[in-house]
């Protein structure tokens, strides 16, 4: 849905309105700013060619007027963080950033080190001394996210995107059903696995968030009743370096030579992918993992990869945007939840994907 | 992308562009006008700011006050043949309509029986009557095709899109990587069937049109290097009853009882899947195949069948109706070929598929 440029913004003047509900132009007017009589049944007529009409043009020339500029707070990671991961997200909030431009919407952006608690918070700081009129955020330490949200103004409405923190309901939430994508991976790596027994390897990849959990929780489910094979959960930490993650797979690995398949739950699935493939001599395993960042989308087509799950990332971006802005712009309702696809990633098919 | 129900219109006043431009609001409409001396660096600098700021409103409100109506013409098979699968694209051209209603953008269907090539030429007849500014097209019946379209008015813009005609260049195709799709069925198919040999049913739905065949080369392709697989092309026709399809389908079955897969070529997928899983006593097949209409829906949650492709209907229907109406309205180019995503649906995803 990219490089479109323009949506169907309606264009409709008063006279359009009066024209199609067959009344003057003074009865519209009435009607619109909620003055002097009108029949209902007419009143009735008029609001409905209204809503066919899409009369929001109004909106945008009030604000126009007013000068009013909305401010978005952006709540991130750093997007070089878990292997450029976060670029994808950011496109999709550009995107809408740049097409919502002239619409009096301006995007602040607070990034925060992935693996550091206190760097919430710290960006949280910063963020409450600006008066924002809206927050999107993806809350990956959920326990500094409880605490910052602690401070959050009253009224302001707040979106989660990626994952959420348990326990608070923002206005909207946009992201995957994470459990059924490990559910779905769990169903390829049933159907795909070459061998007729051994070990599923699970990788959890700290620091752990909840749609991590989750993704985890999914694939175990949906790998609990499978004759010859048994699931075995191990920890990488993200940002640990190459050579630490290396020592510790290959300790895994020699406790559990018989590895038939490999699920990686977030986007590292490169790191552990090029541990696998560096080595000869190791068995051919279906290796399962998440996000067409560039670094696993070399791997998928090179076959070292069989499989990425991914989750529009860009569209969350851009979603969340505007779904502040229909909420706060517009006066719109939002839905409580925006989920997205979750969309299989094969070497035949990447080269089309559009996140 | 759905239910947005807005896209970032610009409402840019020429007060905005002076300012932004830091000239005069009598220099802006020199410039957009073309009229009087302006300095060629302030000319540079206006334009700069015009095009940042996206000053199309303009364009709409001078359709608006000519009153004139852009009418684009459809032509495409019925909804309801190939198993509802048209609903999907003219779900997609509806939501477009509705978006650009008040663009005076008017959209006329002319469908056509897609079992008789007589019918395209009926439908076309008729469509030449109309004076139209723009036409989408499905051309799955390529030599009706090619003969209407020799009637085709000077400069009328065309865009087709599903499939398209070999030899006829329109202004834009908006589809499918067909032969990758084919591609990506055959290694969907190599890494989940169940067996070491047997044979690999390709099931090619007739009438043929040059995407179906496409998939199928792909597919033979993709398939032609595999050590104990033979793939058998054998052909049913689309509007077949129930009992002749089975009857075909039975006698090529007595011919070739090791089959270990099955690939339908096109939407008619749950016809082949229906007579499969009638019959108990057959084994266990890897069935795939194409689109996401409702009996296919169906079978695929319930493991009748395994993987169909998609290729975002409704999407290329919505892409089509806005390519004519920035290419013919705005005047903005439009790319040769917008190519959609070959998406990969199972019984764990197809919830949160889009289309």
């Amino acid at each position: 849905m990219r490089n479109l440029g323009l949506r169907g913004q309606a264009i409709v003047t008063i006279k359009d309105i009066a024209k199609k509900a067959g009344v003057s132009i003074g009865t519209v007017d009435r009607v619109l700013h909620r003055r002097g009589r009108v029949h209902p049944e007419t009143l009735k007529r008029v609001s409905q060619v209204i809503k066919e009409l899409d009369y929001r043009t109004n909106i945008f020339a009030k604000n126009l007027k007013l000068r009013k500029v909305f401010k978005f707070g952006v709540l991130m990671p750093r997007p070089g963080q878990d292997s450029l991961y976060w670029t994808l997200p950011l496109r999709g909030i550009e995107r809408a950033q740049q097409e919502l431009f002239s619409h009096k919407v301006q995007v602040n952006f607070f990034f925060f080190d992935r693996y550091q608690e206190k760097s919430v918070l710290l960006a949280g700081k910063k963020m409450w001394r600006e008066k924002l009129d809206g927050l999107l955020a993806a809350p990956v330490l959920p326990k500094s996210f409880g605490q910052i949200l602690q401070e959050l103004p009253e009224n302001l409405p707040v979106i989660f995107f990626d994952s959420y923190v348990p326990g608070i309901k923002p206005l909207s939430f946009i992201g995957q059903d994470a459990f059924q994508s490990g559910v779905l991976a769990s169903c390829l790596m049933k159907q795909t696995v070459h061998c007729k027994q051994g070990k599923i390897a699970v990788i959890k990849v700290l620091p752990e968030d909840y749609h991590i959990a989750e993704r985890i929780e999914g694939f175990l489910k949906g790998s609990c009743n499978w004759p010859g094979f048994e699931s075995v959960v191990t920890e990488i930490d993200g940002h640990w370096s190459v050579s630490k993650t290396k020592t510790r797979l290959e300790d895994f690995y020699r406790k559990n030579k018989d590895i038939a398949g490999i699920f990686v739950a977030n986007a590292m699935t490169h790191k552990v992918a090029e541990w696998w493939s560096s080595n000869s001599g190791k068995q051919p395993v279906i290796l399962i993992g998440y996000d067409p960042i560039p670094r696993n989308v070399k791997l998928l087509k090179e076959k070292v990869i069989d499989f990425l799950i991914s989750q529009q990332s860009e569209r969350q971006g851009y979603e969340g945007i505007y779904a502040l802005f229909r909420h706060v712009v517009l006066g719109e309702k939002v839905k409580e939840k925006i989920m997205m696809q979750i969309d299989i990633i094969t070497a035949e098919n990447v080269d089309y994907y559009q996140s």
